[in-house]
């Protein structure tokens, strides 16, 4: 399977991805781009989307990241540090880059930042597990 | 206001942990313990809980922690280890504690578990600042 | 190999742990206690302990904590905050809990407080990746 | 102060950094870059670099980047992977980059590579509270 099919057959079953609205920019062997806008129903008790929304994002670039080699692999840690706050109708891209890449273990930096004006909302490490398993 | 007060408040507009469907168990100063299930719509490619739901559970828990008593606090770095996979109709808890709290910083550990065996699925980390505003 | 065993002889070779003068206080299954003392040498630019030191000794702990069961472990990724800072003298313990253990994965968090009182001077979680080879 | 004159004098008094080797060999606003050198004192039970040190040094690199705007900062907390381990006489690179600084808060990726190869060693993150103190 190239990494597109991968993420296509993930993306097919990811409900909250679905949910989520997350759109597929581009899949390469080790990387992800994608886009979502944030919706009334995202947002928390501030009036701003809740931390669990970039973060949810910024987990499926990875998940589509690390998978897209062909070997299953499963989160072991993430980080994420909140930047600027966003509302709704806001625009924002995930961009993942592979940092490090091993048999067992991988890390990813995620950036998200709004489509508007480019300026960075969020900035995401994982380590993942690369399990024997092939899709 | 009273700490329960403070997230009432804070609930009544977080649209997006109504949406999780949040139920609050007990909420002290610096502390908070919280309960939801696990829904269809929250899994991912592999047919267990997205990652983000447990890390917005978790993310939920340390907001209502930190803004408990009285000062405006906001994310600034958070980190989730997920450790044992959910399937839709898991009941989960999560429990947030407060390690340390100065004048402008607090740090919260929260753990998420099982309802129905008391097994960790996921281990959480969040520093806040705390701004001069107050509820 | 006893865990006491282990950590005596991973600690023979550990220079570095040598030169920061840990003393091991208590190792079992899972756990370590620790203790040391704050040198001028360990000093930063602002007169306080490096960043760099409780780090240091955090991960010590770490090391000896995991690989107690006598499969050996290496650290995937790690945190730390600071929160109270040190000066020369200060007497400084830590102590390395289990959160969770599965045959490959392990999660290891770290408390390290001054022994004069108590206070808390760094929260440190750690993940470790379990391999095949045993002590 | 220049960015670089404010290392100098942090430098200067910084006598764990000095004990490491740290050879300091660009200051920007923003960014640092480091060497040192991996001695045998510095090895752990392994045979190898202790994580302590490789953390150390890019504590160094933050701490130094991050105060060249000539505001003092503090760290809030940090985050390190090891990647491939190092052996004595192993001479290794830190690079500190700013991907986000506000009034209060700065965040910085560091990188720490071997001279030799420019393989990566070590992936470090670190978010830093802005004082109202300058140098």
């Amino acid at each position: 399977m190239t990494p597109q099919e991968i993420v296509n057959t993930m993306m097919a079953k990811d409900y909250f991805s679905q949910w989520l609205g997350i759109e597929i920019i581009e899949i390469k062997e080790g990387s992800s781009k994608l886009k979502m806008t944030v919706r009334q129903e995202m947002l928390n008790g501030f009036g701003i989307a809740h931390g669990g929304i970039t973060y949810s994002f910024a987990d499926s670039a990875l998940a589509f990241a690390s998978n897209s080699h062909g070997q299953k692999a499963v989160s072991v840690e993430t980080s994420i540090s909140h930047t600027i706050s966003l509302k709704a109708d806001d625009v924002i891209i995930a961009e993942a880059s592979e940092e490090y890449c091993s048999n067992k273990i991988g890390i990813y930096t995620i950036k998200i930042y709004k489509a508007s004006d480019n300026s960075v909302v969020a900035l995401f490490k994982g380590t993942v597990y690369r399990t024997s398993k092939v899709w």
